[in-house]
This record gives structure tokens, sequence and C-alpha cells, in this order.
């Protein structure tokens, strides 16, 4: 980590670039090798990435603070608080518990069923963790028990199937939403530094639906095929729903408030555009409802740890990554790499570097890392090369969620799923492998072509 | 809460200040009434404060999150992680052990090695819950213990005088550092704003090295008379110091980089006004250099609970009244006051208004909620009736801390050492009264007369 920093200082400064803007690449370099290999946690990495710009004279002290200002970073911030209190309420659960009484009868009705949850939620809660893991986790391996599905012998009946189904659903949710999962809202920072434009809200939404939809016909329908459940009916399934809403009883004043709070944040970001409302009010909002009703409660928003956590690394490389923009490196890549792919059409230039960026992911612990370190050379290379500026970073915004679907730590979720003990590392990775595949072919053809169908293609 | 913000919005607008300007102060008046009244807890009604600023049009997002690009408040949370490690390497513990070991054999000589672990720590570590709370209070206790003094009957055979001095002797050294409890360096920026001028690390020391040694030497004494223990002999504390140190074995690795760093920290802060070092960049360095020797944990400091806290309160209470300048209105205010006090020599307005200041504290549960409140009015009130600024300042943020020996709320480590239960609350508040107004006289007179000495009287 530090190694490759050193090295990055060892070789020669090329014109027009300072030796502080060198200095910065350096301490990039070092904190994004630092992030992958992990000697200590990521968010630690980043926060020591920030203070050696400041020890390096590199940014100062003010400039660098700023990091932890930036708005993006407390949309994310109010957005996780909000995500607790979807855990918290149980509204979360009440709502997976109303999909699957309604169409939970067979298991893949089930696992529609939980999809669903998944991705109603996913267009508020940016915490594929709190949401995957933390809401429908539970109910499916509390389901598949009571068919009595166990890892092991028993996996087969229901379990094994829910596991890889439910994970690789949410895989294709996070790509959907600007709140599809935290680091989409890097990616649409990230985007802004390569055209000048971020990625909204709506924009992502309507992006993302039609392929999105496509794909969560085609990849679950796909592995009730190659991986299908022992169990086919499950009465019971929408039995428990049934019996677990009853116990529940109404909607409770705190479920109410947070489900009025939600129609309310997801309102005002889609008609955010028109009214002229910055995403971050929007959230603060909706968090300082929660805090003023008390349906959040602050000793639980200071027990968070993944808020704090997302909030100092977050904010430590969106500060980095700015830099490198600052000191002119990101535009002297640009010139450099224009001339690397300068005979390309733009077209083979994005799909092979598409297809690059893609399988990278079986190198990356989480969808973070990954953009961070590739988001802005490979996009930067695939305009360069002459590929519309919008098309190319909403495809790859998208395309750094898809890849997920390959491993068991590919995203927070993954491990959750996958360490249920349900599946083995080989199944897993084969079904991935094929649930990748055929959400590439799908997003690369016809979200490609929906994307051009909307104007990117300029 | 919100009723004293309406309050603010009815009153006429003075000439002079803008229509945000009165929303402003209306937003700080809740904002601070709800922190002493406490609905929900300070930290969200800090943070809900500042959200109210962005909503009601007052201040812009980016200008209101500035709030946390604050140095000041990167200190503290630089700091308060330090302590954390302090706590859980033990290195505070050994450092008890090795006073109570030299000087232990007698119940005052042991209640004297507490109060000098707590003044040496008290140079670093600005958390005096961690200090006091978190390592001298289980120290304390099994001491007490292994004398068989429990809370009950035979409380006073140890415990009850263990409890009530070294509470007492923890809120004198709280007045001696700016890092004596973390919101000294509150009040250092709040008295930038009424002089212009911070004061510094090395300023504070200086200043209550003299009033604070000889409140060290008088309070003690007379609590041991006034509320002696039954036991004064106590070999067995030596002996068990003894034991323990024999037990933890030579000093680990991690409390000797632990230790280094201290030094270095403490090093660095003297001399920074010579090396033109930030506070801030020399806690930030000695951070780094925990987390990347695997002193400190990341996860550690995700769940340091009281960091986020104190972030978001104090980077809002900042924030909001740097605000309040920015609108004029502490100028405003200066200038209505100087009218009040106009006829009054500056001394007796200085004595009276440090007097109503000090006391004032019974109505308060923290010294934060306390400064915020009163400092900056009854600072400038003071400077307003002619009297010298820093000599205003420095006193009144060494009385701030002083006067939290009244009850056994008045600071985080309070209700950690009455809840113990050895004394009941008329005698600690009796014994609390007696030790507030022997240090008031203490610091009172050869304080400010070791103030003038040094120059502020001019």
């Amino acid at each position: 980590m530090v190694g490759s920093g050193l090295l990055v200082l060892l070789l020669p400064i090329p014109d027009g670039i300072s030796v502080e803007g060198w200095r910065m690449l350096a301490i990039f370099t070092a904190t994004i090798v630092g992030a992958i290999v992990q000697p200590i946690p990521g968010g630690a990495i980043v926060l020591l990435g920030l203070c050696t710009t400041i020890f390096a004279g590199v940014l100062t002290l003010e400039s660098a603070l700023s990091a932890y200002a930036n708005s993006i970073v407390w949309l994310v911030v109010a957005a996780i608080f909000m995500s607790r209190a979807m855990v918290q309420t149980g509204l979360g659960t009440r709502l997976a518990y109303l999909f699957i009484r309604a169409i939970g009868r067979r298991s893949l009705g089930l696992g529609y069923a939980m999809i669903g949850t998944d991705l109603v939620l996913g267009s508020v809660v940016p915490s594929n963790g709190a949401r995957s893991g933390g809401i429908i986790f539970p109910i499916a391996t509390s389901l598949a028990r009571a068919y009595r599905s166990e890892p092991g012998p028993t996996g087969g009946r229901l379990g094994a199937f829910l596991m890889v189904l439910l994970y690789q659903s949410d895989v294709i949710i996070c790509a959907m939403f600007l709140t599809g999962q935290a680091s989409n809202l890097l990616m649409s920072e990230l985007a802004r530094q390569v055209t000048g434009q971020s990625i909204g809200y709506l924009q992502w939404m309507i992006a993302g639906v039609v392929p999105g939809v496509l794909s969560l016909l085609v990849v679950p329908l796909l592995l009730y095929r190659l991986h299908p459940p022992e169990v086919k009916e499950t009465p019971d399934a929408a039995r428990i729903a049934n019996e677990a809403l009853v116990e529940m009883g109404p909607l409770s004043r705190q479920e109410a408030i947070l489900l009025a709070t939600f129609v309310l944040v997801a309102g005002l970001w889609i008609t955010s555009s028109w009214l002229h409302l910055n995403y971050t009010v929007v959230a603060l909002l909706g968090m300082s409802i929660l805090f003023l009703t008390g349906v959040l409660r602050w000793e639980d928003a200071l027990s968070e740890r993944i808020a704090w956590d997302v909030f100092i690394w977050y904010g430590g490389l969106v500060r980095l990554a700015a830099a490198l923009n600052e000191f002119g490196l990101t535009a002297r890549f640009a010139e450099a790499s224009a001339g690397m792919t300068g005979g390309w059409p733009w077209a083979a230039a994005f799909a092979a570097l598409l297809l690059i960026y893609f399988f990278a992911h079986y190198g990356f612990a989480s969808i973070t890392a990954h953009a961070t370190a590739m988001f802005i050379p490979f996009t930067t290379l695939v305009v360069a090369a002459g590929a519309p500026p919008m098309l190319t970073v909403i495809a790859f915004a998208c395309f750094s969620n898809l890849c997920a679907a390959l491993t068991h730590y590919g995203t927070t979720p993954a491990p959750i799923w996958f360490g249920a003990g349900y599946v083995t590392q080989g199944t897993w990775w084969r079904l991935g492998l094929i649930a990748a595949v055929t959400t590439f072919v799908i997003w690369g053809t016809v979200g490609v072509g929906w994307w051009v169908l909307l104007g990117y293609g300029a």
C-alpha cells in the first residue's frame, strides 16, 4: 500500500503537473490500493489518506476537511438513518409479509414477493445491507426453516433457491436506482467529474426501469430452472405471513409516520428537478421528521456504525477524487488516453472496456472499491474514444452494480446470503456467472438501446 | 422549545438586523432551549437546529454543512479516539497503579495518586468521561471494595471519601487545560468570537497551573477534614497496585506506542505557536499513528458513540454561533448591552456577572449547555462594561468548569461518581457547594491576580 504510493513518487512527473499534484496522485494510489488490500479497514485507510494530504502539504487542513461538509455525503448519512428506521419499526418486514400473503403460495411467487419488497425499498433505502441483509434475509431464512430446509442435506428443499435468487435480484435492484446502493451516489458524483453532469434520481430510475424489470423477469425464471427448489408449493408461507401480520396488528403510529415520510421523500426526489430542490435538503427533511417524531432515536443513530463508516470513507474518497481533478490529473489522463484509443471506433472501446471493467469485479470486495479505482479512468478512456458521455457514465454506473453478481463478496449483502451456508462456493460462482452474463447481455442490448432512445446516444 | 423560537419571531426586529438574521436568532434560541430541556437528546436537537437553518432559507446547504469541516470539531474527534486508546490499552490504568504504588499507603495519598493520574491524562485527553469515568472510577471503586467499603453502612470506610474527592478534583483539572474537557475547545472558539483571539493550549495551561495546583492542594485537604474516611491507612492499596502491575507485566508494544504518541502530541501542542503547527493537524497525526500501528482499531472508533455525538452537536453549535455573528447579532447585542452596564465600574460587572454565571450551573446538566447558552452574552456584557477582553474570556472559560462542582449532574462523570451510591444527594450538594465556593475564591483572587501578572489585565 505504502509501496504503491512511493512507486508513483519515483516515476517522472509529466508536463503540466505540479509536484503537489504528483504527490496527490501518490496518496490517491496508495489509498486505493489500501482500500482494496485492506491491511486495516477501508474507512481507516481513507481517513489516513486524507490526513496524509494535509501532512504532505498537498491540501490545507480546511480544504481536506471540506470532505465532511459535502452535501452528497450527508445525503447518504441521512438516508442510512432513515433505513435504520425502516428496519427498526418493522415497516419493511410488514411490507414483505404483505407481499408474501398476496403472492407467496408457490416458491417462485414467494421469491417474487421478497423481490417486490426489495424493489419498493430500493427506491428510498440506499443501504443494500439494511434492505437485503437487514429486512429480507431474516424473513427468507425463517421461511426456509419453516419448510424444514436447513443448511446441509435439506438445503435444496427451499433455502438454497431463495438465497441465490434473492441475492441475484438484489444486485439487479441495486443497479436500478440512484438509491439502489450507497456508492451509486458516489458514481453520480464521479460522473459529474467526467461529463460535467451528475446522474439524477429520476434520470437513473427511468434509465434503469426497462432493463431492470426485464432482468427481474428473466433471471429468477432462469434460476428457478437451473437451481430449482424441491418444494414448489408453499401455502404455509402465506399462512405464516398472515399470522405474522395479525400479530403485528394495524399499522403503528411510528410505521405510519415513517411510511408518510418515505412517500414524501421519494416524491420530492422525483420532482426535485421541477421544484429545484436539492436531494440532500429533502433527505435531511425526512431525517428531521423522524427525529422530531421519535420514530428514530438519537441513541440508535449514534450506534449506527454503518452510517459513520460510510460518512468517513465516502467523504474522504469524494474529496480525494475531486483533488485529483483540481490538480489537473484527470484532464491530463484523458489527454494521454485519447491518444491510446484514438484509432478505435468508439463502440469497440465502449464494449471492450465495459467487459474488462465488469469482470474485474472478481478482484474487488465491494462495489465502492471497484468504482473508486476504475470508474474515472475507464469512463474517461471511453469518452476520449468518442463515446457519448452520458451513455458512458450511465452504463458504467449500472454495470458497476450488476457485476456484484459474480462473487460471494461482491457487495455488502453477498457474504450475508452466502454465509447462511445453504450453497457451496462452486454453485454460488457458477450461478453468479450465469446471472451476470445474462444481465450483461440484457443491459448491454436492451439497456443501451433504451438509453439511446432516451437521447443519451448523442 | 419551538415556542421559544416562535416568541423570538414575534418580537420586533431591531434596526440593522435582517429578517434572515432574526430567524437565525429564533432558531438559535429554540436550539439552546431544546439543548437544556432535552425533549430528545442534545445531539439530535442541534442537528435539527442546523437543518432548520437550511429549511428556513437562513443558511445555504453548503454553508450549514460547513459545520462538519470545522477543524476544531475534528480536533475533538481525533482526541476522543486517542482517549479511547488510553482506556483500551490499559495505559491509563497502569499509570494510576504506578501512582498508587508510589504514594497510596494512606487514604489521602491514595486519593492524590488518582488525582495525579487524572492531572497527567488531562493534558491530552479531552474527554473527562473517559478519563475520570472510564479510567479512574473503576480503580477507585475496586479499591474501596478491597477495603470492604460498599455503598450503605460501610460506605464511610473509604468509598464515600474517594467518590467526592476524585470528582471534585476532576472538576478542577477540567479547568486547568484546553483539553481538560471537550467543551473547553468550544469556549476557546467562542472566546475568539468575542475578543478576536482564541485561547491556546499553552496559554490555557499556564493560566491554569497556579490556581489549579493551589486548588488541588486545598480542596482535597478540606474534604479530608470535612468528610474523612474511617480507614486512614491503606497499605493494601499499594500492595494491590503492585500485584496488578506485576500481572500486567512490562509495557506492551501498544502501550509504548500510545505513550510515545501522547508525548509527541502534547509536545507539539505546547510548541505549536513556535512551530506554527495547527492543533488539529497534530491531533490528526496522533490519531493516524494509532490507526496505522493498530493500537486503535477502526471498529472501535466506529463504535465510539461519544465521538460521533460530540461531532454532531459540537460542529452544529459552533456553526450556529458563528452564523449569529455573521448576521451581526452578536455585535448588535454588544452595542445594546454596552448601554446597560455603561455606568458600572468594570470590576463590579465582572464580579457580579461571574457570580451569576457560576451559580446558574445549578440549572444546567452539562458544561456545554451552560457555556453555549451563556458564554457569549455574559462575556460580551462584561467586555462592554470595560473589562480587559482576554482576562474576561479566560476567567469565564475556567469558571465554566469549576461550577460543575455544585451538582451530581454538572458534567459527564458527575452521575458516574454520584451514581456509585456511596454518598447521599444532600452530602454531595453540601460538599459540592463548599468545594465550589473554595475554588471560586481561589481562582477569583489568586487566579485573577496571576492572569493580571501574565499581562491579561491590559
